[in-house]
């Protein structure tokens, strides 16, 4: 069963869903038209299906190697297509033309991404890290050090880290103890051990560009004390050639339950050279540039890996061959029936493609935003911009969360089979699972949603989504045939509307009440925002239908979406009656109690 | 971090709940005190965190190894492990005395092996298959057979397994392959390959008696052509001694995400000698005896996981330095406060602690009931064999999921740390993934409840379960302090009758209807039962604290169980409006559009 990346349900969505065709006049979208979209996708999710998906499972089982000297090699094969996805231009693709780029919006390259991360996580971290780095310095560094690097990121000649965490600090980043100090010609010396680095050392690309968070010698402590530097593996000449080897090195790899193929690095840095991203001191706020960039990539991740999931377990459900259907048997020629005629394992296998679908939608919406955030209508920017802030760390935990939800759904579709290392559910179980960790956990999605995106601007934000919600519900309520969908849709924000006023009410006078709502909260927002997707979705399919389409597309569409409104939409109900439980159950009990 | 077994939370149970002193009229309960079992869960406990849990993560790391000729050895130290464990005479404890036994009761044997379940599920499992294997052939061999083979059994010094799954049939064994010729001496040649066998071939003990379901040649097909054969591994001599060696081999090992310790053997058996146990084609029902005793022995290992996992990360929460207070600093003096001040942090660990302690008392009231069924009193043993059969397959797939779903709590409280090799929640997390599939994949097992056990003797053993409740919550409705417990069993026994009354209604006119309630009704039936266990405990627990106890002990127990109630309890809700939509949604679909 091989992997294929979800091409259909992408066109579907920026084509026919969000039409994209009528974005022309914003910035970025000018020569997009959903002619040349399709054709990129297609090429892209040939890449990805024929370039990258082979080379996902045997590089699980190989792993990275390093070496005495901080050598790191990746597994068999993954150089190579390093260099095919350079070679193929697909690093340039939402990059900025002035360094070389394609300038295609962020919608396409999300498209693009979910498929790449569907073919290989491991693999698709390589590129997105470079993408990262890339982000951080596009956003802050001067017109020469842009000009030094940015070109061969955007080529894939190098490629680009992230460098935050250390052994004693990971989300409280205050606590960095990495050190820079000044050179006098305008470089620093950077020393310190930075841990967990993707792709922080490996053999597919000529030279690294470290982006490292530090202190300068004599800040102040905590937070505004931070500066974000760029550090070559490799120096830079003057000419643009490689010099010499920079003093950083890669001292070991971790060993992790899985994303086996990402070489997860101890970088050390002992005096190395090193040059000022943006200001002294605003480290954090140009990493955080970067870091909403990841979140979004990492949601985007874990749910592709649900994607993939989901393609395995429905193609194991329908070649095995085990019991007899509860109606009577549905394959009276073989030994037994497919497993799919039975009902919960159609209801596994719903429920994944259910959240995949939905996810999906998602994503593409979101990265929408994203483009519109440099509209010129300072009106669309504005709004966008809002929805970019609040939604980020929904995004990010909920398509996690249900992307490892999914995985093991997968896997407990393949029954004992699943839990060996022979089929591919093992892999996207424990891949996937880092996703709910990494760029800030989904408990600090939770607490960054309530306690900083919420209230920001007075509450702005969700008060313009639950207009654009309340519209939505106005103008298509009296559509009969998509009714459940936008019921659903109007029940789920109404007890998100009810958890946000109890937020207001009860997390101003005691913030644990905000911290201890927080993940039920984000549940319930999560569920909104899906069924907005599917309310959207089963429009489109619905409106096909009744034109009289007999292209099973659509009415697959409406079944999966059906199943969302019936089976999923429950749970917002028990969300909120249990953010509405407050703080005093968690804070009661003394920590040596536990 | 080294696990702890948690001693006190069982005498707890036994002794204040359950109070197993009231039973010494009943089978096996005569020489059983609360003293009595104290005594022993201490030195279990003491045998389970010395013996058993220094040895399982280098196990995990290790795993096992074959060799040419199917010689398997264990990771280092496992054999002395089960050396120790046979010596000291804990393979004894719950069996016949007329083999050697020590004739404790089962509720004894169930805290035992919760202990070292907890300790090392993959270490847990050699002495689990032989206790399986043992039941098997003590239910239905001849004097005979059970004089030659229990004894050793029972010292330890030969184990035992369990041998169903083929390649092509694990669910649907009535398309076992493997054959039996009779070989006119009593004895039979079996022929065939067996898959998944767990302790399958070992370093461990002496001789290995696999218990193997084969089809005597000239069988009709289907279940009703299976019977169950003792195939020892050495042949054992007329003295006892040891003979030849059976032609039976290991022909490999599987290669699993987890329980790496644990040899999962494919078996080729090429004539080899074996002999009846019981009568011919009745192999499934002499094997039922044995699989719903490993289906509660699948459902403590899964929580007994959890267990584990909870405890690694409550002492990862108290230590991890990060971040501050919601509500100002706790650890001024130090660089940061430890995790535990985050009211999303104490969610996940009391959601773990709320379902590992409720689970805990689940496991062991079903334990009593496995003893009463062999009361003297037709009553009691009648109604111990309908709670029996009705809350067996609750027990294994609720207990199983909620054992993963602690697991995955407990490496998200460790953040990153979690997902490396370095900490044990990726143990905890791998080994507990397989619980929700082996020994009846958990929808298998909501099939059964929904299709089997609730229908069966016209519903008796859910009325009777409901009367029980009722009861409860009759006698101690008045009781204001614990007044939140019974109105939460309350209303959920109310949920779990309407879930029940639906699917009379709705599962006989469509069994399809069934199958698509079966697991969230199975989910709100695991919640009820949690919620009565939750109710129990909470009424001991404020009676000591009324009494003016001033053990800690109870007020916690009270707050964790107030997290059950507030919120876990909500779930059943969403779960009832979920298993009412009915099988529509589901089967609507085509196999192809999937």
């Amino acid at each position: 069963m091989a992997y294929k990346s979800p091409v259909r349900d992408f066109t579907f969505i920026l084509n026919e869903v969000l039409e994209i065709d009528r974005y022309t006049n914003q910035p970025g979208f000018q020569d997009v038209s959903s002619d040349l979209v399709g054709q990129i996708l297609e090429e892209g999710g040939k890449f990805a299906d024929e370039v990258i998906a082979p080379i996902n499972n045997p590089g699980d089982k190989e792993g990275c190697h390093w070496s005495e000297g901080g050598v790191v090699t990746g597994p068999k094969g993954w150089k190579e297509a390093y260099k095919a996805m350079s070679e193929a231009g697909w690093m340039a693709l939402a990059a900025d033309p002035a360094y070389g780029g394609q300038g295609m919006p962020s919608i396409v390259a999300s498209a693009f991404g979910q498929m790449t991360a569907g073919a290989s996580a491991a693999f698709s971290m390589y590129p997105g890290l470079t993408s990262s780095a890339y982000a951080g310095i596009h956003a802050s560094a001067s017109d020469e050090i842009k000009a030094k690097y940015l070109p061969k990121m955007v080529s894939g000649e190098w490629s680009g880290t992230m460098n935050l965490t250390e052994p004693q600090c990971g989300t409280d980043l205050g606590m960095v103890r990495t050190k820079a100090v000044p050179n006098g010609d305008g470089s620093y010396s950077i020393t310190g051990q930075k841990i967990w680095i993707s792709a922080g050392e490996h053999d597919f690309s000529d030279n690294i560009i470290h982006t490292v968070l530090a202190r300068i010698e004599g800040a102040v402590p905590g937070i505004k004390g931070l500066s974000l530097f760029v550090v070559p593996k490799y120096l830079v000449n003057e000419d643009g050639s490689l010099g010499e080897r920079n003093t950083l090195e890669c001292a070991g790899l971790e060993h992790k339950m899985g994303i086996h193929g990402n070489a997860t690095c101890v970088m050390q840095y002992d005096g190395a050279k090193g040059w000022l991203l943006g200001e002294e001191g605003r480290g954090m706020n140009n990493m955080f540039v970067v870091m909403n960039e990841a979140r979004l990539g990492t949601g985007l991740q874990g749910l592709a890996i649900g994607t993939a999931a989901y393609q395995a377990a429905a193609e194991f459900a329908k070649d095995r061959l085990q019991g007899r259907s509860l109606t009577g048997p549905k394959n009276p020629e073989g030994p037994a029936d497919p497993i799919i005629v039975h009902p919960d394992v159609r209801r596994m296998l719903l429920e994944a493609r259910a959240f995949v679908e939905g996810g999906q939608a998602f994503i593409l919406w979101t990265a929408l935003h994203a483009d519109l955030e440099k509209s010129e209508d300072e009106a669309v920017a504005t709004k966008a911009k809002d929805y970019m802030g609040l939604l980020t760390p929904v995004l990010k935990a909920y398509l996690t969360d249900k992307g490892f939800h999914v995985a093991s759904l997968a896997m407990q579709v393949h029954g004992g089979s699943g839990y060996t290392e022979h089929f591919p559910a093992s892999q996207y179980l424990r891949d996937a699972r880092i996703t709910m960790i990494y760029e800030g956990t989904n408990g600090i999605q939770a607490l960054d949603l309530v306690g900083r995106k919420l209230p920001a601007h007075g509450g702005r934000a969700i008060m313009t989504w639950f207009g654009e919600i309340d519209a939505f519900v106005a103008e298509n309520g009296a559509n009969e045939a998509i009714k459940p969908f936008v019921d659903g849709l109007a029940d789920a924000k109404k007890k998100l509307q009810e958890g946000t006023m109890w937020l207001m009410q009860n997390g101003m006078a005691n913030p644990d009440n905000a911290g201890a709502a927080s993940t039920d909260y984000l549940n319930v927002f999560g569920l909104t925002a899906l069924a907005y997707m599917w309310a959207q979705m089963a429009k489109v399919a619905q409106a096909q239908v009744e034109s009289g389409s007999t292209d099973p597309y659509y009415a697959t569409k409406l079944q999966t979406g059906r199943y969302f409104v019936e089976r999923i939409l429950p749970d917002a109900g028990a969300h909120l009656a249990k953010l509405k439980t407050g703080a005093d159950v968690l804070m009661a009990m003394p920590a040596e109690a536990f």
